[in-house]
């Protein structure tokens, strides 16, 4: 029971993360790197000029170096001739004294020579063999560069902790440097654990997962300026666990094993670290949804997290506890207003009162602002890390917030940038083709495609978190789509056309011709989501055709979009589903039901943003025209 | 003529890239990568999912897998008892059908079995022996999750073109893929040119400058996703260049040879490059400053690019022509908004008409908006690189821009973040200690100084191009600093006591003891820049003493901060300068000539930021002032 009682005995975020990095040894460790492998490091001490850039006085023009009191009278009409002594090309010196009444030629970067004080321009010369008519007077100093004057030796160059752009390396390199002491990234041992996890690559078998953990989270220790090292897949056994993280501890920087805190692991994970070294366990289970199981350990002064399995709670821990630690351990800024955005929330968001949620959300940019709303998919879905561009944190006390408010989205990296163009709503394989052309036409905007449905699309441009809605909604007075431009303040542009039809196993074996078929007792059907325009379209069929649809098997069973419905035929789950024609590949058949009308809906006070603009353009491309027409069952209004 | 004439006929930017691309081959070259080695890489084409994620029906919580239609009745008071068959840890699979009274013991992630329909959470059960009582109904599919209901088989998860970041690959590991098809990085072969010039990390010979380009352009092409190779320098031979360059041709994606376009250089390369292959050159000459004699070319296929070897220049360039050609290259997205920033000018900009201008420039971020002005400098600094966040890019019509105006500033990397604070004025050692101990305390903010003079710091402050002015400026009647407040809307926060004073060679060889000794004609003397603190305090000194100052040999001469000057003097290069005791090291003597007070000067719309309290804090705190009682001649206010 002792045991339960450490997990159960919850601490906040905070507090978890001062009791961990009270443990921790944070002095930077440094290392000697090229000029050539410095990028995004992080410089360690001050870095002063040890040299004046340029080094010497330079000529900043081809010319004619000389002393600007031999040429005091020098016009056009009045041209002074000096004898030209010597040449200077860049690279070369020349060490005698310039006399009065001489000069030397002179090129752009050579080194001035002693005894002169100016160049005059090449422009401004006549030159005849040894001679050279001046033809206008110079000020002292003129066309040259003095020593020092862009850099002075004992200049200081750069604060210590300097992140290394390639601005900051061009500096270096002004004053020879080839090697910069830099801060050594942090070491992290990573392993991912369970029976279940097996690597990528390998075949899937029953009942096993493929280990995403390991991927996002050597990646996201990338971005932050540290060294992942991949351990591989720990099974849930006291003394494999005990063998291999040992075998880490004083030799990396960091540990963490991810998949170690559930029922099975959990039991062994927290035991292992509190022996493998002092002070051992530190944290077990944080008041944090998701993520609540985590393990914060330092072992004889190796840090050891221990991150739950589910992507999305690794994610959060990864985000919460991970990157802030590396980046310190990197030298790194922490995440700061540099990657928060702020953006409105327009809907209700709930929360867990006394667990800090951490919820990945979707950020849309409107015309001025910023919305964001949580993106679909529970906790434990992998997709909706993809859909999102980051995170809010909701403190314990919050139950919910308010639609309208203004809320903190921390970016999941600083590569992260969010779309230009968002469109929820009906998936179609159509305007995965318009989102193609569109980018090969214009590459500099980015666009995303979220498939809810087409209600769930109106509802999204009704809440400003699409710009976009690709709908095909029927109403059996109105047709299609265009009356919804009376409902709310939209412009529907013009789409195309698509069929719908059923889709069958190539031959068509069970003898399907029409929706009637669907109730026979031998047939298994697959439907379509809740707020889907296809699901809509079958379900006024259903109502004219007298069908009682709760008849047919597999009517509450659905898929999210065109593409799943014909793998589920493909595969012989069921016998037959609805789809657009385009998804018929060669094991399958088509029967026509309908032609549907796509359209796209978009406030009207989205219309002049100049991405949408060209979206719509694309639309109306002969390239998409083209690309449409190669597809089955597509045609354009 | 012919050759002049080729040079002289300049064209626009837009002109030349046209023309440029007009003959480059843009089509992707795919190469396939490990998930390990994807980051920051771009996809090729569409991923599709091959498999289901989950790819079973999973219990997501610990309990016992039941069919709900057995324990319809259950309630905390009236358990239903079942008999456990077995029991399911997630890895394993459990291939018998359960029978109605029965249930499985399950494990969160493991496969659901045949039979069963629901989990029950473990805290609404009694485990005994091989008996369970069971305290809460379920409803079908609950504590369930489906196959496929996070990603189906067949669901489009990546559009071509997409950057891999963490979060993109760890979609890609969810459906096990180890490898991916990514467009090929850029291989770009980089070369310095000139007899000037050589490499970093070798002693600087007399007349010779270090290689600042190629480190720059490197980087800079890291930073766009191409892959540099640096081939070495080469000298302005014709044979030299044509040999080096011949081998690249067919090898390189793009060459680049900087430096090649000076007078010496410049009638070279522009010949090599048109008798390496076809087209050959294509332009020779654009209208843009710095960077008019560009040279861009394609030899059979291979294009071939000519920078100037400035590094303001080169720098110019890199942006015009280098960085969008390695982006399309490498798929990444053009440098759009997403590295723009829209920011004010506040004092008039002139530009050279006719020709397209690129001008360094640096960012402030005031209250709401952001301000630009151009960095100091001229083109040759290379300091003007380190202090500049971006550029402005000003078209052939333009003449000038005028205070107040709206203009876009390019970053010059994604990487580049403007500074929260940025300081300009007095060059002061201590304020450098300040910043570090800032830096410490509040790593989350980034500070910037620029050593212009206290004069300098003032106007800064003026025009919102700064938060911060580190002054001392003295007058006669009225002080030091604090009367500034009567004549702008600035508060002055007390900073520190410094001791000014003449800096001698150790010994004091030629016998120094006072202002008066700088008449001598057996003194050099140099000053400090001209709106510098310490050259107005000498000045009022010099006047209150009745010394001439034209007199003293030096006193036009100057140097921008109290380092340098100190510099100076241990060279030999002058007998005395003036400068603060902390400055003075081991070689050199100090005779006191006044303290004075170095304060901040800080407009009072700036108080309120929140990284302006806590510099101010950082500058009042125990920390700063252990820190500044180690220098010599400081002491806090």
């Amino acid at each position: 029971m002792e045991d339960r009682r450490i997990f159960r005995d919850l601490i906040t975020v905070d507090e978890a993360r001062n009791k961990f990095y009270d443990h921790i040894n944070f002095s930077e460790t440094a290392e000697l790197v090229s000029l050539s492998n410095a990028l995004n490091r992080v410089t360690i001490e001050t870095v002063f000029s040890y040299i004046d850039v340029p080094p010497f006085d330079r000529a900043s023009m081809d010319g004619f170096a000389v002393h600007s009191n031999d040429i005091q009278e020098a016009e056009e009409d009045n041209p002074i001739t000096l004898t030209i002594v010597g040449a200077i090309k860049a690279g070369y010196t020349y060490n005698e004294l310039i006399k009065p009444g001489t000069c030397v030629e002179i090129s752009t970067g050579a080194p001035v020579p002693l005894g002169i004080n100016s160049v005059v321009m090449v422009e401004y010369t006549r030159k005849n063999d040894n001679k050279v008519e001046i033809l206008k007077p110079t000020t002292p100093s003129e066309n040259i560069m003095s020593a020092g004057s862009d850099i002075q030796q004992g200049e200081r160059l750069l604060p210590p902790k300097t992140l290394l752009t390639s601005r900051e390396l061009s500096v270096l390199a002004a004053i020879g440097m080839h090697e910069i002491k830099v801060i050594k990234k942090p070491k992290v041992a990573l392993f991912s654990s369970g029976d279940e996890i097996i690597q990528l690559g390998n075949p899937l078998e029953e009942g096993k997962l493929y280990d995403i953990n390991s991927t996002s989270i050597s990646n996201t220790i990338i971005e932050n300026g540290g060294d992942p090292i991949f351990m591989g897949i720990i099974k849930d056994n006291h003394e494999e666990l005990t063998n291999k993280l040992a075998e880490c501890i004083g030799k990396f920087d960091l540990v963490i094993v991810s998949g170690g805190t559930s029922a099975g692991m959990g039991d062994i994970l927290y035991k292992v670290v509190d022996e493998l070294g002092k002070p051992g366990l530190l944290v077990h289970g944080v008041k944090v949804k998701p993520g609540k199981p985590t393990i914060l350990a330092v072992c004889d002064g190796t840090p050891v997290i221990g991150l739950p399995g589910y992507p999305a709670s690794a994610l959060s821990i990864t985000s919460l506890f991970v990157v802030p630690l590396i980046r310190k351990l990197a030298g790194y800024k922490p995440t700061t207003e540099r990657t928060k955005v702020k953006a409105i929330v327009k809907r209700k968001i709930r929360s867990v009162e006394g667990r800090y949620e951490f919820k990945p959300m979707n950020l849309v940019k409107t015309r001025d602002s910023w919305f964001t709303f949580p993106v679909p998919g529970g906790s434990g879905a992998i997709t909706s890390i993809v859909q999102a561009d980051g995170f809010i944190e909701i403190p314990e006390d919050v139950k919910f917030i308010e639609p309208n408010t203004e809320v903190t989205i921390s970016l999941f990296s600083e590569y992260i940038k969010p779309f230009d163009i968002q469109i929820i709503g009906s998936h179609c394989m159509a305007l995965a083709h318009l989102q193609d052309v569109f980018m090969e036409e214009f590459p500099q905007y980015s666009v995303r495609s979220l498939g809810i449905g087409s209600t769930g699309g109106v509802a999204a441009i009704r809440r400003e978190e699409a710009h976009i809605a690709g709908i095909h909604i029927l109403d059996e007075n109105k047709g299609y789509n265009k009356w919804l431009e009376d409902e709310m303040n939209i412009k529907i542009i013009p789409g195309y056309y698509r069929m719908q039809g059923l889709i069958v196993k190539k031959g068509n074996p069970k003898q399907i011709f029409g929706l009637n078929d669907l109730l026979r007792s031998d047939i298994k059907f697959i439907n379509r989501n809740k707020g889907s325009g296809t699901r809509i379209l079958l379900d006024i069929l259903f109502e004219k055709m007298n069908i009682d649809k709760e008849k047919i098997i597999g009517y509450s069973q659905s898929v999210k979009s065109h593409t799943s419905a014909a793998e589920f035929v493909k595969k012989g789950i069921v016998d037959v589903a609805v789809g657009v024609e385009s998804v018929v590949t060669s094991e399958l058949d088509f029967i026509p039901l309908r032609e549907e009308e796509y359209d796209l809906a978009i406030p009207t006070y989205f219309l002049d943003l100049p991405a949408i603009i060209s979206f719509i353009e694309t639309l109306q491309s002969d390239k998409f025209k083209a690309r449409i027409n190669k597809l089955k069952g597509y045609r354009l209004k």
